[in-house]
């Protein structure tokens, strides 16, 4: 059996508890010869900066580029809102995404029908959801230079941010959107302003390409970002596959997990190029909630999505679909059984805490 | 009695058909003696690049210049998708805004009692909503530059966008936020990108200084743009006044707008600084809808956004308040007597055309 190198980075608020719940489902797969996990541990975010004044240290990235797969908690949280531009907690994400070059952002958003009431969205126009968001994740305005404020004088600055996309970044996240869609219902949306910015311009125009040299038997729609954005919130089950670029997907990830009333139970995988040797590729797998500072170190936390993100590495970075599968069907036994943390909890369901939620997903494996 | 100069840019799609009950209003109130409007017709978008290959003329740009203000329909269509970007039809609202100077866009999301369930959100989500989303319209994305495709060679382009803002602009947008709210809830939530963008952290740092320093009265929060979106879709009415920039307000303001099931009714005002010398100010109100292509001409379209625009032009361009106050409660009125055009009709009420439904809100003042 293959020994895969994991490194986990947990990070701030509740990021360490759900992650526990995580290590502890490693260390039973370990010991019941399932799989064979190495992992390791670093600081990240706030953490970091507590520890090293930095939010993230050398050693770490250096463990991280050599990991096979980060498993990520969440970064921030007020007691940093002062410290300096470039070690706020979220530099140490931004560098992760950058340096490992994980340009491919994928957000399912999936509604479990145990939580269908749980949304502020009326249920028909929720229950049975089931979209990717494929936000692409190391270009536009969150890296593009010039990104500075300058004093004018008189009282006066000026920030400036900087939106840029080549062709190929398009490319590349346009062919995993497309792929992606074969898998499933086979439409891609692709949204953008063109209209205003000439970054949508070239992302109309590449996605267009590629569609048609590559994709022809998958249908492409393209949407501009805010018209896409209410659409939405109408009706989200038109789409299947969404495309966007790094800013719009951060706003339009949100809303749709936000949609899905299932915010503390989404997953995210931050993937990077299949190296062509090895045919492997870099990959981070985090929960889509933060770092929820107000109820963190309590037990209230929901593992799921932590526990769902390491379910998305088994997937895409080990080839452990199987194993996947029966990770989700665990979380959709255990939902089912009625047991709930702080943040699902309804009428007539038992009162989970982290641990416990934990544990009751693993005792079901 | 003051002449009002006004100057009608109807635009493309529906467009003319809701800026003709708007027409009928305007007739009625200058024959009834209420009022005195002197009109004139431009212009722009598509209807204006289909004339002068233009996508507003300098005719009709100097007359919207020398107007008290502009009432505006909707631009923009498929048929005008493949001509240059420098005359495409939204090219020509964006030169008003910009040549008009016309910065602050108060967009007011409120949801009409009648239609609480043509929402996609459960009723007691929206029931009540009265919000304004308070958008910078002259800065940002939308203008900085550079804003360029450029060819690399190797099949290869480079589209950049930039995002800039100076002290000034992001404190004359904070005042109107904050006159807004101490004439209502007294609340400004401020929503920016501070942990990615440059102009997120200056957009924080000026909304702070000027809060403190203009307006401690006022209570101020500060949202990621993205955890903000977020809020707004699960629990709107936490809000009062959202001021954001032009591409956050864009997004936030329409994904606002759809929460309350009314986009068909919603109004908005682009307005400039007031002049120290007249009291003046540069002032464009339109719909938030678009152009709907798809139903233009078919006597479809609901005018009620177009007709509460020219309210809010009564109100704000003109000093006319309890007029605006009149041509709300008519429009009220219309919708409580069970009449609805088709993008809102619902089981029991009765349908009507763009015309009748015009006539009807007459009728009723
Ligand atoms: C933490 C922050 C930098 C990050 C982002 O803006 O990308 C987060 O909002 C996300 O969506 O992963
Ligand atoms: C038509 C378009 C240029 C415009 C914008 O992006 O500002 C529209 O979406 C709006 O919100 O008024």
């Amino acid at each position: 059996m293959a020994t895969h190198k994991l490194l986990l980075l947990p990070g701030d608020g509740i990021g360490p508890e759900v992650m526990g719940e995580v290590k502890r489902l490693i260390d039973w797969l370990n010991s019941a010869g399932i799989a064979k996990f190495e992992t390791d541990t670093g600081l990240v975010g706030g953490s970091a900066y507590d520890a090293h004044k930095v939010s993230i240290s050398e050693g770490d990235m250096a463990k991280a580029l050599a990991a096979d797969a980060i498993i990520f908690g969440a970064v921030g949280g007020p007691k940093w809102d002062a410290v300096p531009y470039e070690v706020r907690p979220e530099a140490g994400l931004l560098r992760l995404r950058k340096d490992l070059a994980l340009f491919a952002n994928l957000r399912p958003a999936v509604c479990y029908p145990a939580l269908a009431d749980a949304s502020s969205l009326k249920r028909d126009a929720i229950e049975g959801l089931d979209i990717v968001i494929v936000r692409e994740l190391t270009g536009g305005v969150y890296f593009g230079e010039p990104k500075t404020i300058t004093d004018l004088g008189n009282g006066q600055k000026r920030a400036i941010d900087t939106q840029v996309y080549d062709t190929y970044e398009i490319e590349r996240i346009g062919r995993v959107a497309f792929e992606l869609a074969r898998k499933r219902k086979n439409k891609v949306t692709s949204m953008e302003k063109r209209n205003v910015m000439k970054s949508g311009v070239l992302w109309n125009e590449v996605m267009t390409a590629v569609h048609k040299r590559e994709y022809p038997d998958v249908t492409l729609e393209h949407q501009l970002a805010d018209s896409g954005g209410m659409m939405l919130v109408k009706w989200p089950k038109q789409f299947d596959v969404i495309v966007t670029d790094n800013l719009f997907g951060d706003m339009l990830s949100d809303i749709a997990a936000m949609l899905t009333g299932s915010l503390g139970m989404l997953p995210s995988a931050s993937l990077g190029e299949v190296d062509v040797k090895s045919k492997k590729r870099k990959a981070l797998y985090e929960p889509v909630h933060g770092s929820a500072p107000d109820i963190a170190g309590k037990g209230l936390a929901n593992p799921i999505a932590m526990i769902s993100s390491f379910g998305m590495a088994l997937r895409y970075s080990f080839d452990m679909g199987d194993l996947a599968d029966k990770v989700d069907a665990a979380i959709a036994a255990v939902l089912a059984s009625g047991l709930r943390t702080a943040d699902i909890k309804s009428e007539g369901t038992t009162a989970a805490s982290t641990t416990q939620m934990g544990e009751a997903i693993l005792m079901e494996l």
